[in-house]
């Protein structure tokens, strides 16, 4: 039986034997996710991002476990950019596994740079299709930190929650336009610690400069002002409230058409990224022995830039 | 004249200018660079990256200066892979002028993502190049986080170091082994906070682990063990050892061939990066109007996958 078969007949190994398979970027990967591909656009695809030290694993936890209360299937893919190990045998998520394990409606997925065969932002965008076709309707997309990295992998989702915390937000690095822009739901965890009424506070004057309107539910309709919540994670506090605003974020997309046109930016993105990963692969196979080589060379000299060797490379004409 | 003579011949503002060209992507930018560039390879490129909050900015700074006292003109590259701002004109720059201006040996320079075309790491690599070709003897290259865009600008670097803080570090996620591949040089900074002991043995220990060797300075000749050190950058406690250390690490890479490969490694990435763009842009231009469209709503009608679309562009053959 095909790989991509046995997954929709719900065989969970053989969900994780592909999910490897597409992070190895084989091609039995690659047929498995084709298998999937048409049963997939279902799912809600939920991005939780922030710095360390916010809580955001507690938090995923918590809101995986709400949302399988209110009926959902709910996947977990885990991202962390600076870990070298994937697959799900980290300590967190051994954790985290103790809560959720033995619900066939949860599936945890951990994912870092190293299992990820060209690029994990690649690899992320087609574990999180795979989960989708697979059938799962929810699926939560753990990012560490927020850099450019981790706003790539936001973007394989629909609805993405901005975690801070207390006395991280303080210095002036803290509060950045650049959040803002991703973050659909922003999130002060840990609001149980000395500080946060500040951190709420800070964060609400952001968003009203940013918005020019107070994050209230009374907006205009067609207009999304991303609402502040607060949540104590670790005693499950304000979990239904998050899970509850990002049930309105999802009716927000598709009332208003702007999920529709989130998913078309989105497979825009993946079909240039692919196409950029086949060029380069077949450009090696037709350059002539040693002509990468001599254009290196060149560059190692400081005779060209690595931007006019390249020119030079793919230049039909000679010099 | 040409802005490459302009910066050669000293001129700070023919230089400002030649690095917003480069972040624009414009082929002034470009020439600019192929004109600096034969000049380079001499600068001493050191990375500084870590989690927001342990405060690298001042660190970065105290360093800055420690190294002018010394005689090294210095440039600094401030990246920050979230902010919208680009061009010196941030809160944190300004404040951070103060101290360091009016030197003439001294350059600072910062970045972020939206005046980055075609990539922050691109951008960051050329504008590391230009400065390196302006003659300044040292660039201090400052990123937030650690995921992976960090790591890619980290590599723009010769010399990693990795900055902590006491309090970030107790969590699973805090410690991990994909930090320590990247780190030349490991600091605890902050380390007048409750905590900075507990933070510094768990280092210790994951160091410990990580090279089976305890991080002394009697280690084998060709091996390089990061050395561990801890500063209080606000009051420019330890800064003195961390230039120590930064150097000691220079002779090392100098000394082992290491330095050599670390170019070379560099220089090829650079070499392919540039050559994805170029392929791409090529390919957008030969394409056939509505090509790419037809492409991408296959996608989107989930009759194939991205990389299925990609590769079906690409075939010359009719399907």
């Amino acid at each position: 039986m095909e790989l991509a078969d046995a997954v929709l007949a719900g065989d969970r190994l053989a969900l994780a034997r592909l999910l490897t398979r597409i992070e190895n970027g084989d091609s039995e990967g690659q047929r498995g996710l084709a298998g999937l591909y048409p049963q997939g656009g279902r799912a809600h695809r939920i991005g939780i991002t922030g710095p360390p030290g916010t809580g955001k694993s507690t938090l995923v936890n918590e809101l995986a476990k709400v949302l399988r209360a209110g009926g959902e299937s709910v996947a977990v893919v885990a991202v962390d950019p600076t870990s070298p190990f994937s697959g799900g045998a980290i300590l967190g998520d051994r954790i985290r596994m103790r809560d959720l394990s033995g619900d066939p409606g949860v599936f945890i997925r951990s994912m870092a740079s190293r299992g990820a065969l060209g690029g994990l932002s690649r690899a992320t965008g087609e574990v999180v299709e795979a989960l989708d076709g697979a059938g799962f309707q929810t699926i939560l997309i753990e990012t560490v930190g927020a850099g450019q990295a981790e706003v790539d992998i936001a973007r394989a989702a629909q609805t993405t929650v901005v975690v801070e915390a207390p006395g991280l937000g303080d210095d002036i690095q803290a509060i950045k336009a650049g959040i803002l822009e991703i973050a659909d739901v922003l999130v002060v965890n840990k609001a149980d610690l000395p500080g946060a009424e500040a951190s709420l506070s800070a964060l609400r004057t952001t968003l009203e400069f940013a918005y020019s309107a107070p994050p209230a539910s009374d907006s205009a309709p067609g207009i999304w002002t991303p609402p502040l919540l607060s949540t104590v994670a670790l005693r499950g506090e304000g979990v239904p409230e998050l899970a509850a605003a990002i049930h309105r974020h999802r009716s927000y997309l598709q009332e208003s058409g702007e999920g529709q046109r989130r998913d078309q930016r989105r497979s825009q993105g993946e079909l240039e990224a692919a196409l950029r990963d086949l060029l380069i692969a077949q450009l090696k196979q037709q350059l002539p022995d040693g002509h990468f080589e001599s254009a290196l060379d060149e560059v190692l000299a400081r005779r060209q830039t690595p931007r006019q060797a390249a020119e030079r490379l793919l230049d039909p004409s000679p010099a």
